[in-house]
């Protein structure tokens, strides 16, 4: 049992008609909505509750964050940064989504701008799998195709990821690595890159399936923590003089 | 449900007695006990059965094989290598261990000699977690240790592992990257460095964990497979003059 | 001073007028010409030779070999393939071109099938820097673009690259990941997809830059190789009864 | 020619007569000298200078910057470290020694908190090349060893290393990854585990050879930065309805 909380700046949704249409319950809703419906216990968190929705309680009962964030980025408290950070650390799984590449917790952990090439032009999105051994693309064809998105390009300034699982096709001319793993401390991560809020990209079953199957990849590994710090030695050590 | 098949060389249990003693239903037979205990539905494949019990019927009914070899590996039929490493390449998982790095079939997915520097004079060995995200993990402390072992040194002539797992450290000096894990084509391959033949290995309990873990890891993954050879485009492309 | 060996398969430029007008001195010739001139001694080396001109003395004093071949990878001896591996492991670099993702050497080395999709219809093809820090890359704009290609499609069957550099784009929809760098035992091998037989690509600057800089990235370290087998300790081992 | 910059600390040597002694012109004046003679302008900076002798100036005449710190990593300014990162992002080499892995430039671009086991005792320290074909590599034994350094153990909080070069085997039973490399934006980050300030670790001719080799594999690509942000297509997009 996976329990999931889907975090949504939850933004775009108050302001823009078009966003609200398409996600009437919000980019969380959506969300929580499919990965309930998996099987996996799942509760919603955004930006405009208090301490973001993401208390200390929240996060030890999360195994699996998702992040959608965009707007906003500036006004996630670094307090609150810091403790996700350390919850990754210490093994719970995060996915971010789409423009959370720029959101403060994913550069923290990438360490690189997290920079890219974007346009908002209805561009044509094809994600053609690269690793079809990995768990994460069960179910899914040969590519994912999207008749609109917002196009990234890169060069997208991300350390090599640890695995690279997506990459897409954009009608205008670009590509992009947009199925990423890390690993961070004992914890996994995995930037996945659609979901523009105007198009209703969340509603697709394949980009549902990627997130399923993200979430169940995520889970934190049962074990002790390494343990850091001055270590007495485990085998005799020979005077030298 | 992974189904397993666990294959080996069964020739040191044949000739010395040391071997015998320890594993008396053969190192094949030990395996496959704690595996389907584990709840794996399991069976054994050996080098003396026709087609070395490795036909295409046990083949296709093969989720995770695991592979034992050490005296014989010249005898190992090139064709059975072929059929087994179009099935790596079709998705069964396939778990080396010890002196299986160099058999057949983890050289020809390596593409490297495999070499090694390797001692039989009881050395402890020490194998420390150094990815403690990885759900091969599960269950383990910071190191399992093994009083005594078989020592193998790097360098470890293998391609950079997608993931390193274990390191090991030996009494007489040496280290070892003795957890390895690879993709190849749908498959998944985990090399996993204990289990001399004149030492109780198998019996471990920690060294059952990983295994145990290591088939869940490397379970196939349920998708259509990729088309590969000539396409037609998905876009229309411009005629150039 | 590193010392370069062109191999081509040459059979192309024999039979169709169409590439012999683009390259009269044949793929071999154009390509050594541009490393030459770069100050790198160059010769070259085509299937029809004795020995493929793959002589042991030829090897020996190869640092870095370039591959191209399309047609007739079958012809090539398995014995010269071998020394050709051996010279990999032990240090001479390998830079594959273009449909040489199926000769022997290329497969041997990568443990997979090389497969892919393909179409010869005159894409457009965009290759996309994704990792900037590498010399590969030097001199390189944030794009290559070929007018004209053939275009080669994912799923590329081959392990997860070392280091991926290039990324392409195809007109008809593909990507492709088309600049890969692998480590095999002491020597480095560099895959770079485009150059197909009728088009003038390696007149290309950028392509040819690509080229040089690979063949000064790949050439071989300077040190003594491990030494592999029986190893006798380097600490005390206790007696343990 | 790479013109590098050595950073240190700095403190040791004032406050230490054991570590005055070993290095009487600071550590920073030993690692600068070798440097020097091996033919790279070199120059020194430390903490105690304004804006601890990295201005903006001295950044932009540093292609590879040598960091070794302990006692006083806190005390180094976040704008300064965050000069440091871009200028890294930007292409230039950073080589990161021994207790530097708690640096704030370290842990910004890892990402991870970079903890790890430690303990001074006069541990021997073994370290096994692992990745013979790096250039880093070159001119160096199978392994090199130091009579007495400070134990540095696993787990390592660190993302998993682009190449793992070294692994270290300590006396008291441990292991580490003690030779990593990281490409982040448009540079490259070569961590490096020996060098505890009371030990002459730094004038150890293999520990000055792999540090040189590492300048050398550091230094920036000679190319233009990737641009980011909005792009204009590069083909025809069509209108959708």
């Amino acid at each position: 049992m996976v329990r999931v909380t889907v975090w949504n700046e939850n933004r775009h949704e108050q302001k823009n008609p078009v966003v609200k249409e398409i996600y009437p319950e919000g980019i969380h809703g959506t969300i929580s909505a499919f990965l309930e419906e998996e099987g996996f216990p799942t509760r919603t968190a955004t930006l405009d509750q208090e301490e973001h929705g993401l208390t200390e309680e929240v996060l030890q009962e999360t195994d699996v964050l998702v992040w959608w964030g965009h707007l906003a980025h500036d006004e996630v408290k670094d307090e609150i940064v810091a403790k996700v950070k350390e919850r990754v650390l210490d093994g719970m799984g995060l996915i971010v989504l789409h423009s959370g590449h720029f959101s403060k917790i994913f550069k923290t952990l990438m360490g690189t701008s997290c920079d890219l090439k974007w346009r908002e032009a209805d561009d044509k999105e094809r994600l053609w799998v690269v690793e079809p051994s990995h768990p994460i693309t069960e179910g899914i064809s040969e590519f994912i195709e999207l008749e609109r998105e917002e196009m990234y390009g890169e060069h997208f300034d991300i350390p090599a990821p640890d695995e690279l699982i997506f990459t897409s096709w954009f009608e205008g001319g670009e590509v992009f690595r947009s199925g990423c793993t890390y690993k961070r401390g004992n914890g996994k991560v995995f930037y996945f890159r659609p979901g523009h809020e105007t198009y209703p990209t969340y509603y697709n079953k394949e980009i549902q399936r990627v997130i399923k199957n993200a979430v169940q990849w995520a889970k934190p590994v049962d074990r002790k923590r390494p343990v850091y710090g001055n270590a007495k030695p485990l085998e005799r050590i020979a005077v030298k003089k």
